[in-house]
This record gives structure tokens, sequence and C-alpha cells, in this order.
């Protein structure tokens, strides 16, 4: 495999998460490491920073904080949520990509994002193949969705996992505090694939966690629905739901806009905008129970919370980032890190490289067959699958009592 | 000082916080090591629980089990919401108590809450002394809304601000990673004092906080707040401001009730259930501004967040539960434990004892002098007063990557 010499960039990319820029750091670090790599510019807010041409110099950076980036949640050099159009109908920005590449002799691209941002790489790439400009391009995967087809899990899930199972476990001993009735619906993250609201099964399987789980991998029936609630309530007196956002009925209508119908706001990939499920679910129960009812949304901070992320998933991501950049060093390209878990009996997790044309804009869904027959809880092949994705606690440093993140210079070159 | 012998029981009252069973633990500990107390209940619903008689026998609990009662949110023996009536008006409450006090021959009584607990306390005292029956009374404080009054601060506030303020510099993280304008409202709770959303401003200490605090010492104006937010809008690109549940105007309206008008919610308290501030600042300011606008309840995880607790405030909880026992035994009764600094440039806090009569239903508000003149803003008198109450990592034990909570037998007497 001939050495391939240039600089290379570095690109984050959709919703954040808690340990996306794990993999960032694994990516420089390795990047700066490598003698094939001359220079290593961090992207301004992903495709948009090289369309624009705002660069950062990460050479410029201090080791040290550049380290601290394992442990700093959100995307650090900035995300975008931009997509690029079919090239067969409009070249401009693929010419203007190259045009930036061929500038700053890019020969490595690098980035991290979720399964629109494969598709992304996978354009860029068919581009530069078309236009005869050597550069090789790699996916690094992050996802708190899970969803990404082809590898076991994604980084950014176990810690979300981690947060929400934690958070679903001191919600359910707190709303089960008062001696009088009380019905509380969680509402957590993820649109069209139920692995975030799965997690607060691991909350249930530690004794303190909801009492249903419902996932859009199965068809919501709303009678069904409040006569489950209503059954367990009234022989409790308690009953505490999680429910993931994108739960929708047979004809793939999200119970999110049972309530509002409000179908304007789509963001710019065409994806409805959900949000306010607990409270159209929590209108439901109330008249149909006449019980006490509690709509919490985890929001933002399931992606965000980096103070308990898992340590497995930050050391994983952190694998992820370097192994794109030693992959492509060795000549690879067009490739996502993926993972897969070692046979035996403990979780040993390895890297594994996927075609890009074949995780790009395809989801995967948490399996029928670890859903419960009712469709509102998980079983012990869910259980034995992330359980392993959540273990240890993060090392994040602290500084005050709080916190100590990354603090980059980031220089525009 | 006599010896009082007999038995004790120990209760839990109010909304719970990550830390309230550490002062349970604190006083069962001492409880169940003196000679004086000859056995120790825990009332099951705090006051309700005496009036039902039901009672635990703490006796028959695992100490492994009760020590980690320092590390498990919520109200461990369960709470109540329930108000005494005026002795003078109606008694029967209180000739239940005593007749349940003579049942078991209690002669100490211990409560664990915030100020309406300590009305409760205080009332309870004074018909135990009108009838002649001798039992000591003291009341160990707890509220994340750090609102008691003679105290420098209460058990449950260091973890509640530790909670908001990591959390306040994730999303802060997370609300800036976007390359398009966006404007984030952080509701805080909080119903009449600004405690818990002051902590927001120990983000912004870190380098990632809001831009803008608004806490109910300071009479809210909606031109004037929606002013503050454009320009930092117009300046940034980005606005983060976090807003305490009880924010009112000049007139004492709350501004939650700006945009429904439901004010029949009120709690058994006669409080007015606050909440779904953010939804109506967040419509405010997008009519304004025509940003996209987000807004975030904290919602319960402020209170129940042990995961994220202050080993401070945990030791702290645990001081003021045994104090309470200590203190009884040798003879104090009709106190309050509360806490002062000792003077010295490091945090010391030391236990003081407080009238019932001075604490029950007075509110202790963050000082105007505190806060900026804009009234949108802490200074550093509130940094100094708070960094010492959020020091330490919780030592919270995990099993299998989730907090392991204590496993109470709660055999009932």
């Amino acid at each position: 495999m001939s050495t391939l010499k240039g600089a290379c960039i570095i690109g984050q990319s959709g919703g954040p998460t808690s340990v996306i820029n794990a993999s960032a750091f694994g990516a420089i670090e390795a990047a700066l490491q490598s003698d094939a790599i001359t220079k290593v510019y961090g992207a301004a807010n992903g495709i948009v920073g090289v369309l624009d041409d705002r660069l950062y110099d990460m050479d410029a950076e201090d080791m040290d904080e550049l380290r601290r980036l394992m442990y700093t949640p959100s995307s650090a050099l900035g995300s975008c949520r931009y997509k690029l159009k079919d090239p067969a109908a409009d070249d401009t920005d693929y010419k203007r990509i190259l045009e930036v590449f061929k500038k700053y002799d890019v020969r490595y691209f690098f980035y991290n994002g979720g399964n629109d941002s494969m598709d992304t790489c996978n354009k860029i790439s068919k581009f530069m193949q078309s236009s005869g400009y050597e550069c090789r391009i790699m996916g690094i995967p992050k996802t708190i969705d899970n969803d990404l087809f082809g590898t076991d899990h994604c980084p950014g899930y176990g810690s979300a996992a981690k947060y929400i199972a934690t958070s679903c476990m001191e919600v359910c001993l707190d709303a089960r505090v008062y001696d009088i009735g009380m019905i509380t619906i969680l509402e957590i993250m993820g649109r069209h694939a139920g692995w975030l609201a799965a997690a607060a099964a691991l909350a249930s399987h530690k004794g303190a966690g909801p009492d249903l789980v419902y996932l859009p991998e199965v068809d919501f029936d709303m009678d069904d629905f409040l006569a489950c609630v209503e059954r367990v309530y009234k022989k409790n007196g308690k009953c505490i739901v999680a429910v993931s956002e994108g739960i929708h009925d047979k004809d793939g209508k999200f119970i999110a806009e049972y309530g509002h119908h409000d179908q304007s706001s789509k963001d710019s990939f065409g994806h409805s905008q959900l949000g306010g499920l607990a409270a159209v679910l929590a209108a439901r129960v109330k008249k149909h129970t006449g019980a006490k009812v509690r709509g919490i949304e985890f929001s933002l901070l399931q992606r965000a919370a980096s103070h308990c992320a898992s340590q497995t998933d930050i050391d994983e991501s952190y694998m992820a980032g370097r192994a794109a950049v030693e992959n492509a060093v060795k000549g690879v390209t067009d490739k996502m890190v993926g993972f897969e878990r070692a046979s035996g009996a403990s979780y040993k997790c390895e890297v594994k490289l996927l075609e890009l044309t074949s995780v790009a804009n395809a989801e995967k869904k948490v399996p029928r067959e670890w859903i419960n027959e009712e469709g509102n809880g998980l079983n012990s092949q869910f259980i034995d699958y992330a359980l392993p994705l959540i273990q240890g606690q993060t090392k994040q440093e602290s500084e005050d009592g709080l916190p100590r993140f990354a603090k980059l210079k980031k220089i525009p070159v």
C-alpha cells in the first residue's frame, strides 16, 4: 500500500453526544502522531466549515487540553445539520469541497456523525473519485440513538443509556414516595428506534424502573396503553411509564402528534420535530384514570450528561476515532468504523470496518424478539446486550466541584 | 439533665431530596447507638404513618443496607404533604398522635422536612407539653430550596445546586454547537426563593453557563426580559437563560400563569402548582425575536439526582441527623438543627440549634445585594457562598454500572 502524504480534516456533524469529542480526540491524536499526515485541521461546524473555508489549526492546540476532550460533551469543533444535494442534480457544494481540499492539500477526511453524516461521507468520496482527486474518507460513528446499521452498537449510546437508566432509577424512587396515587410518564429520545427508551428497562432490571416501556418498534395502541396503565395503577397505586418520543400507531402517525396538529415543523432532513409526547399522554391518562399524572422529558441531558457517561463508551469512542485514522493511513477508505463483540463469555469490543454505502441512511431497530409479547417491556436479551455498554464511571476531571471541560484555542487557519 | 428513656420515631416529610436519607441514616444510627433510646421506629409516610399507626422496626434492618441510605435519594420511609390543623380549632390529630406515642412509649420524635414540617414539629411539641406528656421533639431540615430561616444553608441544597450547575454546563455546551441562532430557556425549581436558579450562575462562573439568570427575589418585567434576551442573541447568535419557576411580576403574578389561566391547581398547603414557565417564556421570546427557541425543565431530577450529589452535602446531612438525636438525648427539645460557617478562610460547617418557632413558616431569600443591579445575574458574593457547598463527588456505590441503593426490609410493627 502506497503512503499518501497530506493534510487531514476532522469534522463533527449532527446532534452531539457526551462522548463525540472522545472520538475526535482519538482521531486528532492519531493524526498528530502519523508521519503521513502533514497537518491536522478541524472543520468549524462540520462540512459547513469546509464549504466556508473555516478551519482550525489542531497542531496549535495544547495536548493537555486536547486530552480533556475525552470528557467534554457536545461537539467541540461545532456541528451542523447541512445535507449535501444529490451531485447529479447540483454539484456546486462538491466542487467547493474539492477546491478547499486542494487549497490545503487535504488527503484525509474524517467525519464524525450519524447515518446522515455517513451519507455525506459517501457522496464526497464518490465525487473525489470521479474527479480523480486522491483522498481517503472515513466515517466515525456517533449517535445516542444507536441506530446505525452493521455495528453492534454506536459510540454515544452507552453513555446516554447509563444516564437514562440512572435517572429512571432516581425518578422512580421519587415518584413512589408519597402516600397518594401517582402516574409518571417519562419521555425519552429516539425517533425511529427505541434503543434509548429501552435503556429504562435497565433500571427496572435493578428493581427501580418503569412498569411499562414503549418503543417505536411496536405499533402503539392508545386503548391498550390506557388499559395497561390503569391495571398497574389500580394494583400498586403508582405507575411509571417510559415512552420513546417516536412511538406511533399502526398507521404510522406519531402519538406526539395526537395532541397538536402542527406538522409544519420539520428539520432540514425532512424529519418531523417531535416532543411534547409526555404532555399528550399525560392528558389522556389523566382523563382515563382520574389520577394525578406527571410528565417528564429527559430532554437534552440525554445526549449531554457527560458527568454520568460510561467509561466503556468513552474508551470505545476514543478507539473508534483512532481506528479511523490508523486505517486510512494504511490505505483504507470509504469505510465507517464499527464495533463487534468478540466471542467469549466476557464482553470485549473490537473494531470492524463497514462499507459507507451499507451504513448510509439505513436504520437498525431493537429486535422484536428482545421486546416482550405485550410490547410494553424488554426481556433479558436486551439486558444482556446493554449492560456491558454502561459499565465504568467516567474519569472526568473536576475543578471547584464542577466538570473541567477542554478549553481549545480554535485558532482559525 | 435527667435521662429520658423511651422509644423514638423518625419521619420524613415534604418533597424528597437526594440526601434526605443521609439525615435519616444519621438519626437512625445515633438512635440505635443510644442507651436512652430503647427502640427505633420509622414512620411510614411521615406524620400520616404516626396517625395511621404504620411504623417500621428500624432495629430489624441490616446495618450495611441502612448505611447505603447515605447514597439513596428520595425518602426511604415514604413522605407526605399532610398539614396538621390548628389544635385550637381541631385537636383530633394531636390526640391520636399522643395515643400512638403512649402505645409505643415514644419519648423522642425526629422529623425530617422543610418549613412546613418544622411547623408540624412545633405544633406537636406544644400539644405534648400541654398534655403533660414528656417527649423531646427535634426538626432535621431538608430542602433543595435552601429557604429555611436562621441556617446558613439547608441539607439538600448543595446536591441540587451541583446537579443544576453541572447540567447547565453540559446543556450550554450543547446549545452552542450549531451554526444557527438558538435561544435556550432553562426552567429551574424554586417557588419563592431563587437559590436553585442562582446555582446556574456557578456554571457561568466556570465559563459555560447561562447568559441571564432570573430569580423571584427581583420583580420580573417581561419587556425588560425580552430586550435583554434580544441584546445577547443579536450579539452572540445564542442566548441561554435560567429562570426560577417562581418568578413573578411587580403585582405578584407568577409569569408561569401568563400563558394559561388555570389557577385551580393548588397543593394541600394552598401553594399554586407551578410549571410550564419555560413554555410560556419560549413562546414570548420566539414571537419577539423570531429565533429558534427551546425550553428545558430540569424537573424532578433536581431533587433526585443522587448520582451527582455533593459529598459535602451528604456528610452534612448525615451530621444533622446525628446531631438531632445526640442533642435530644442530652435534653434538648423544640429545636431544628441548623448550620453555621465557622469563621476562618477555609469552609467549615458547624451545627447550630434553632428554635422551631423561629423557623416554622419563615422563608429565607437570596439577598438582593448578591444579585446584580440589572436583576439578571449573580455576583461573586453568591459564588463564594455556594461553591463550598457543592464540593466532593458522591461516594455512591455502583453495581452493574448503576447506583446501588439501600434495600430496606421495612418490617411493620
